[in-house]
């Protein structure tokens, strides 16, 4: 099974040029060109099984996650460096995700300020990373509570690179940046906020974060939880949520994918999933909250919808794969996302 | 293992246009290009497990199913806006399966009227989306009934889309219909008959119309049941059959295949199984045979020849697959459908 | 995994001509235009596990089957109308398999002469349908007696044709011996001789001919057994071996595998069991050996060798295939073919 | 799954020309022209399954194996006629290997003469046919020791080819080497030194080259155990590693891999494991050390390398691979090599 070309891909590839798409697709060092997405062929291993004759009178895509409603299943991920795929930056797409009323990841390497994001949507989660001094991010977090952010993502798999080179796509986004001079959400300076790779973060300094996430009433969620022990002890260290991740591929092709490791994580903890990666359609949605996700988050296909039609495309992408939800699951024989489970879906033989 | 070319797929194509052949295709919004054929892979998991000097007489074909004879385990399903297709609609199909005693199921949303039909071919089966009124079938029942069809077929899965823009290759046949100012079947005015996608029907409707059915001496078939839990209360609501389906993978592309539910179907319910999609030759239809299914049902490979060679590619087509259902189980070592069964296929490893 | 040409495969299209060459590759009317070589597929499916510091003091690849010796654990198996590949028929196939010492099949429907074959190599085996009059067999099987053939095969899984249409590739054979005037060794006239389909034979048919085989010395065996009740009760009728064949997935492309039932064929007798189909190199031969099969047959490749180089191509691809059988068993750690068993092969996991 | 191109192939080829490029690949007479590196696919099986908040204060890449201390769990694999591939011969290899001190293994096939390499680099191996007389070994063992050279290489799997004509890639480099009149380390005469393929060897001369060894105070490891019964009675006989190897799939494409034996080879020895075979990356190298590799060679990719960019490449692919080693290790949570386990790997289900 290959992965297919995503809509808009080729024009995509034009519009940014070589380098910039390679980095939008993220290869790392031990992919090779033919790579698929196993994120997204993980999905994919699922087939839906639906009911009929269930008298369903409605169909109702809205979830709840940590007391914040939305109106379907899937968000925004976050990405580095948004003024170089579009002049506008992110913000075509939180213009969109404000139509829809779907949650946008913002990344600490975003160009445009973090003001100006809240100013234009007042429910994006701001994507830190886990590394260096707590105090710089409690300073960041402040920022983001002030800006009407409504959650906090602590990115703890792979934040820091401990050697150079290893770029993904061989691109790298923070000599783009300070080529630019440009200044991102968490830099002191032009680029990206050098940040060290020792020591790594351990449960202590989450302790740290997530008290000051609650004095700012804002949820924690970590991004980048595969491994059940990792999952296991985060309700008690005051996490939120967990967003289950291998960071796209792009540090490594070969870590294992978050929707292989769901059931791992479902066996060890309440807290609520999220799934991050992969998520091509809207079937794709259905079939992560059938596996235990409450919301998925995809990128890619939402860069290149920005970068090929601007809001519009952001926004015709996003609805339809509401519409392809709300119709996906209707089929299904249920009324609302709370009714997807497990027994909706089929590991495929194909 | 990619799903190969059908016969005169490319004539076809350069028959019907892009759109059309798209909409024959019928690509749903989460299937990618270079999607496979599901339900036919599923078919080709299976190998044949022959048996030698078993001392067999003769080889007859023929199959009974709700006390109908028809001339091999083959049938032809139904599929909307036939006279887009050719200029004479279905009815050169009509003649061809005339001509070999198999069954035909007619769309309520085909446009050559119900009574020419009957009036070609008195061995019809109605197929009736099951949403809106139950009056509304019943008096398509009717009709039915005067034109001298054999059964009514409901289409159980899916029967109304609830959001717009998810059209199977991106065509609208209803449109197309519109433009040209057609009636069909199931249509008051040009067009295919919108219907509510809710409330979706309960088995109190079926309960209804398989009455009504029973009054005028049809036989009334649930098309698109595929979850054991459907199927077993199917039987004390009047239904004299079952078509797995996953209406050929049209709404979506990740519906579980009908091959791969059959065993769970069987399981529950001593009701005729039909399958319906996948089938492109007559090992298929032998293969679909000793997993459980009474007859198959095929649509895509007698467009593709409706389109091409009109009533004799069709007839060439099927009593090809009847030759080759007659050589295929002969050299199993059997004389009849009857004997085909479980033990005739292994699950293939390659 | 992709079936792979086979070496000289172009040239003998070019030579061949298109219809020609796709009778030899023999795709029935159930395969498509890209279909794997499933037999060889399913050889390629085991690796070889190596013994390593043995001591084998020599390699000797001879075997030993029904009291006769031959060099290698492979031969040729038969085909129809040899003429039409080459103006000497099979006899540079003959004169290469009198050199190599190996066993070589007869198609009752080769055109050269059962004696002309048997002056040039005394140790042919004759293959005749198991269909029509027993008096038939008999007389064939007293020709080849006299013209010093060494074995009598019976095809029994598919000996004839019920109905017309199903030629492999699309092309009769039988048509075009017809046209050329040419008559074949089990023919009383021009083209291949018509068998009736009905009634098939029974065991009582077999021990018939097994009588007469055993009056005339010669040892018969079965071809196309694949299930295991039919090879159960051949020892107890005079059966001499069992040749585990699909008969090339000529007549079907959706028969089971003879590799994937060698193990249910063994669990059932102790005849030996030789393999038909899908061979491509020596490796698959000791692969065979290893899992089971005293001896695996070829066709299509030779035919290819023949096509393209005659006697020298053929000694060549054969040779090349005794040399690879008497390395790849040496660095097994064996010094002789019995010494080969399952222990020496794993399933492949890629 | 297809196999990648390495980098810098293309150029490779275009340098070595068909011949050598092929006799490089090494492709064996029973593999066919598209096969697939099953060595590589064997690790590609595996994910990585990182931890995170692990504390972790550094990364530390080195190893000990046999008492020796290597900067990665990496190492560069012996190859026939150097001086075929680059002017200097594989001088280029030892000295980046030097720099980045990882072991090297020198073939006895080598033409640059084993004081000079020594005088290059004090740490290589030297890698000896296991055939023919035990006193040519020893003298060559001795010279080795001489040269500064720390571990001797038995190479116990197919160390002779006991027929002509199946020469990987269907290149002789002992024909090529006569040309040129070139000597190599083992040989006596201009070319690869001839050795008898019987009687193979037994534990009994690997006895007497243990001690031998022992003696110069050098480690033996055996190369091409892949069986069970072959690993466990080897540190009986005094033998200090065990290199798994399929000895890169040239003689035959259908040996079972290295990778796939690992854990048999682990369940009845405690001596260090080597992979050899199949590494394309730093990824694959972490995969290999947490299925139970002490360390891992790599020769294909590095002859690319020295053929196209000479030292400077391949450094720059060592170093890339020691590099990545570092972060993947460092993301999948750990500080050492040693604390890389099965814990960290799950088997793909893509």
């Amino acid at each position: 099974m290959l992965t297919p070309e995503l809509p808009f891909e080729r024009a995509a590839r034009e519009r940014l040029g070589e380098p910039l798409f390679r980095y939008m697709q993220g290869l790392p060092a031990d992919a090779f060109g033919d790579e698929n997405d196993a994120n997204h062929l993980a999905l994919r291993r699922f087939r839906l099984l639906p009911r009929v004759l269930q008298g369903n009178e409605s169909i109702d895509t809205h979830i709840t996650l940590m007391n914040q409603t939305w109106a379907a299943p899937i968000g925004v991920g976050a990405f580095a460096g948004d003024r170089i795929f579009h002049e506008e930056g992110l913000l075509p797409i939180a213009r969109a995700c404000k139509r829809l009323q779907l949650p946008l990841v913002i990344s600490e390497e975003t160009v445009t300020p973090l003001a100006q994001i809240g100013a234009e949507y007042d429910r994006c989660w701001l994507q830190l990373r886990a590394a260096g001094e707590v105090a710089r991010i409690k300073a960041l977090i402040d920022q983001a509570a002030e800006s009407h952010f409504k959650a906090i993502v602590l990115t703890v798999l792979a934040p820091v690179h401990p050697v150079a080179g290893l770029q993904p796509g061989g691109f790298s986004v923070g000599d783009a940046l300070k080529q630019r001079g440009w200044h991102t959400i968490g830099g002191t300076q032009p680029g990206v906020e050098p940040l060290p790779a020792f020591p790594v973060w351990r449960w202590q300094q989450i302790d740290e974060v997530a008290t000051h996430c609650a004095d700012r009433g804002l949820p924690l969620l970590l991004k980048g939880v595969l491994h059940h022990d990792d999952a296991a002890p985060a309700a008690a260290h005051g996490v939120s949520g967990l967003i289950a991740s291998n960071i796209g591929l792009r540090q490594s092709a070969r870590w294992v994918t978050p929707v292989d490791q769901l059931p791992d994580l479902q066996a060890v903890t309440r807290l609520p999933l999220l799934l991050d990666g992969g998520i091509r359609s809207g079937s794709d949605a259905v079939v992560a909250r059938c596996l235990g996700a409450t919301l998925s988050l995809s990128v890619r296909p939402v860069i290149t919808a920005l970068v090929t039609g601007g809001e519009t495309a952001v926004f015709d992408l996003l609805s339809g794969w509401i519409n392809a939800i709300s119709a996906i699951s209707h089929w299904c024989g249920v009324s609302d996302m709370g009714a997807l489970n497990g027994s909706f879906v089929t590991e495929a033989r194909d």
